[in-house]
């Protein structure tokens, strides 16, 4: 039985060869793409269909993946500017341990992932202090979500001993490591704040539950000379020596890496979440992406916190990552409008190890799907719609998302809840919020 | 007798001291700024004001000055990608000189400057062929546009001898230099495409009539290395050798300067256009933002064409002069909040000698406005509005804009006419523009 076919659009499929179909659409069944094709193919499927959505003057594309964030700490969004990423994260930290606590992350999660569904990201990989909250939040809103127990040896939020730490993240994985709608994972923080043994546990937790490893990677100079210093390693020397990189690890940033460590990544199938936004803005640097790209290393995208951004915006991430590598390195051809995409969809889908379920628009693969108006003067004229996604398309422009089917964005507003209650919520924190700093 | 108040609203008024409002508004009458002041003090204007606005859920700022744009390229946004800027003025000429005529130009005009109005640019720096028309599709959206004759030494689109590009350019004076919505200015292509006799022609024009003298300057490392080779001299000592720099100049680009060169620039008081997305998307560099702002260059900020972009989006400019100047130097304090959001406005209306008219909300200038909307969830928290507003807002939280006084954009739409003919007619000359370059 044929539950939605969405028709008369331009499709971008974002599947193996890059195929985009002038006219055409997809069907749903069971909150999966039953099939994807031009309008004659799906005619068929349309009389069936218990809901036919007319996609004309839109494209459609599959859901956005977004590998890095921290979309509770929205609740600090704008609080601390201009500081580098050491002094920033010493403020940034005694605002959170003052503020944070279940129910306050939820609501920081909340207003984040409304942010990000909003604009067509349906999965979203998620660093913060009370994982269970993170996806309570993210049910509530409507999108998938990587997370998973926090590992920090400082006391952080939560002041956890290392074994409450580990404890705590095996019950994430009996809690959440079946849902179809979470990527179960541990998260160490870093490993300038994570010691060897307990990356390894962090590690080990993550290969007996068949999850993720994911953590902060050579964000910053400072961060790689304070590992050489007290390891007398690189970072990812030092994660591959602890055993911690392979085809299930996911490194946010990787900014100040030499060609032996590009080398590593490749060769262990590590994937990097790349932040162009954070790294600007904090003045981390250039990641040394067409390197990457150049060596078949998996590049996917992130947002990074709403902390460093200050938005939570993907098109912002990706028409970044087409550009400044152009500008960095004076090659107006690297970077190309083709691998930019992928880096918004499917290789984020790879870096979750999720690339059978999400990340493309083909059939069997879940039904999360955007459409994006074309019907707007920046969308005009169109010589080519991938082109047009990548250099021309911005938030506000998605009208429409889809997850497994389920209509959770309609006309530019979420169905599953109303967001003024948590915006009005979060409004009147702030100053109680700004005393922290004060 | 006010025309108009808006209240209730956050106002950034962009004024010298960086004077924010938390709650008040604006009385305008005559199209010209009465009053700005707190709620109370707008009061007594609201009681006699004809019409009154409620900006709750906004913040209240100038209208924003574009100082460079090619707004008729929009006809050919997408058509050539991933090539530097010589290869790509080739081929973007070859499909110019094939498609452009006044009509063709007006339409592509009417389309970049809905783009730009909508988005809550009211004054745009805009170099094309057809100067008249121009200024007709400027009117016709509803913004004020500085252009006037263009000095290009190649036969390029309109194939004029010199003498017949001066007598044009005294006669765009004749015409438009006395309107309150047309800043009059001569346009010489750049020192590459204009011999040392011409420019020096351009800036006599502009000189006599009293108008401005805007040009390309030093965009590229090859266009540095030609004007070297020809004149031996680097692009600004050319300039500064024909006497063409003082500040009635606007040089766009200027990414590649020695220390000489600032202290030139600062000497004689000329103005930057930084064009942060077509420098990052043609390779072209990084512009020496900081050392231009520690030496008191004015700094303005321009989209550059649509050919480059691929869009006009001054809030993606003001995030990108923003944000990567921190990346490129390595210091996270580099382009304070205060000094982006002075490029987007006030730096844009000292460019253009109208300081006195535009770009700031003061008093007896006039009443170029823009609501932003704020209910959004990035808008919240906000600690700050002139953080949000150079960090987080996007051109979709434009919703209204008023040209002096009166409302061109309304709710996101365009008040003047509907864009929409505009848009299809574009629309189907696409198979004709994408034939040039077959």
């Amino acid at each position: 039985m044929t539950d939605l076919v969405i028709d008369n659009t331009i499709v971008v499929t974002c599947d193996g060869a890059g195929t985009i179909i002038d006219k055409g659409g997809v069907a749903v069944a069971d909150g999966r793409i039953e099939k994807v094709g031009g309008s004659a193919e799906i005619a068929p499927y349309a009389q069936r269909a218990k809901r036919t959505v007319d996609g004309a003057g839109h494209i459609l594309m599959p859901g956005i993946v977004n590998t890095h964030c921290h979309a509770a700490d929205s609740l600090f969004r704008g609080l601390v500017e201009n500081l580098a990423l050491e002094p920033w994260l010493q403020t940034v930290w005694k605002a959170e341990g003052v503020i944070l606590n279940p129910d306050t992350s939820r609501l920081g999660s909340r207003l984040g992932f409304a942010e990000l569904l909003l604009s067509g990201v349906t999965s979203v990989m998620d660093m913060f202090w009370y994982p269970a909250e993170t996806v309570r939040a993210a049910r509530e809103v409507g999108l998938r979500v990587a997370t998973g127990g926090i590992f920090f040896d400082p006391a952080g939020v939560t002041a956890l001993a290392i074994d409450r730490r580990v404890a705590e993240a095996r019950e994430f994985f009996e809690e959440f490591g079946r849902a179809d709608d979470v990527f179960a994972c541990t998260m160490p923080h870093g490993a300038y704040t994570v010691s060897p043994d307990n990356l390894k546990s962090a590690w080990k937790v993550a290969h007996e539950c068949g999850g993720l490893f994911c953590t902060h990677c050579a964000e910053t100079r400072a961060e790689v000379a304070d590992i050489v210093n007290r390891y007398g390693r690189t970072v990812v020397r030092h994660l591959d020596h602890l055993g911690c990189l392979d085809g299930r690890t996911v490194l946010a940033h990787c900014v100040h890496l030499d060609d032996e460590e590009l080398d590593i990544l490749a060769r262990t199938g590590a994937h990097v979440a790349h932040n162009p936004m954070s790294n600007m803005k904090l003045a981390s640097g250039f990641a040394r992406v067409p390197d990457m790209l150049e060596r078949g290393i998996n590049v996917s995208l992130g947002t990074d916190g709403p902390l460093s951004g200050n938005d939570l915006d993907m098109w912002m991430a990706l028409r970044l990552a087409a550009i400044i590598h152009k500008g960095y390195t004076g090659r107006a051809d690297t970077v190309s409008t083709r691998q930019a995409l992928d880096m918004l969809t499917i290789n984020g889908a790879k870096a979750l190890n999720a690339a059978d379920r999400i990340g493309s628009l083909e059939a069997g693969k879940f039904a999360d799907m955007v459409l994006v108006d074309v019907k707007r003067p920046h969308a005009v004229p169109m010589f080519d719609p991938m082109t047009h996604l990548v250099y021309s398309t911005n938030k506000s422009d998605v009208r429409h998302v889809f997850l497994g089917g389920e209509q959770v964005v309609r006309d530019g507003a979420l169905t599953r809840l109303s967001i003024e209650d948590t915006m009005a919520e979060v409004a009147a924190m702030v100053p109680r919020i700004r005393a922290t700093i004060a």
